[in-house]
């Protein structure tokens, strides 16, 4: 599996490179939906974040906040939005695992988000989390 | 600073529990956007992701993946978003660092994005990453 991203991991493709370790490469997004618009990825090829490595994952846990605080610093933005989507469907349109770190500034320009929430009641609360639960022993 | 979920994480205050370990705990917003919607919380009381320590972080990037894979097996989902806001401004409710995992399914219920892209020219990416590397460095 081969997408621009493994192409930029390997140096065939350049990026504004912010940050890159062992495991992780950070870089600014080439169609930003904020300035200092930031793509942290991990080197490990794989589509979502339900299949990546718990090393990969936490090795991009860990610089998550430095990288953060240094995207706010280079920004001088103060909020700012995390996201990694997975899936088509759900606005994932490289297939390789990427978090977005998108400024908020305010004049506006950044992630525009629609929540709609309802409510969880206590008897489908307490099933549900124990089917999910019931997932993670393994 | 304590939040609601400073107290949900002492045992004050119930919840409905997906996953726990020593720094994270993983429960079912009460206010799903969608069937199975996650938070995933640090224990460490910190408002936004910029502030929370590299074992903090590290420690829910480890387990993110496990917990994604849980909530799309008990939900049947197959896309999902991951969302971490961060200030009032970027939709942030509560002021303790949260991760939110929202299922997506066929019909639509999921997370609504707007996203307005625009596009990075080379000399302002330059300029912008070597301004962002360079808070990298402590």
């Amino acid at each position: 599996m081969a997408t621009i991203f493994s192409r930029i991991i390997s140096g065939e493709l350049p990026c504004h490179r912010v940050y890159e370790d062992e495991r992780v490469l950070a870089f600014l997004d080439v169609f930003p939906v904020s300035r200092g618009h930031t793509l942290v990825v991990p080197k490990e090829a794989v589509p979502t974040l339900d299949a990546l490595s718990d090393e990969s994952a936490a090795a991009i846990g860990r610089v998550l906040p430095r990288i953060c605080r240094a995207v706010l610093q280079g920004t001088g933005a103060t909020a700012f939005n995390v996201l990694q989507n997975n899936g088509k469907a759900a606005h994932q349109a490289v297939l390789h695992v990427h978090f977005h770190i998108i400024p908020h500034y305010e004049n506006g320009q950044g992630l525009g988000i629609q929540w709609k929430a309802g409510t969880l009641d206590a008897g489908t609360g307490a099933g549900l989390a124990a089917e999910i639960a019931s997932r993670m022993s393994g």
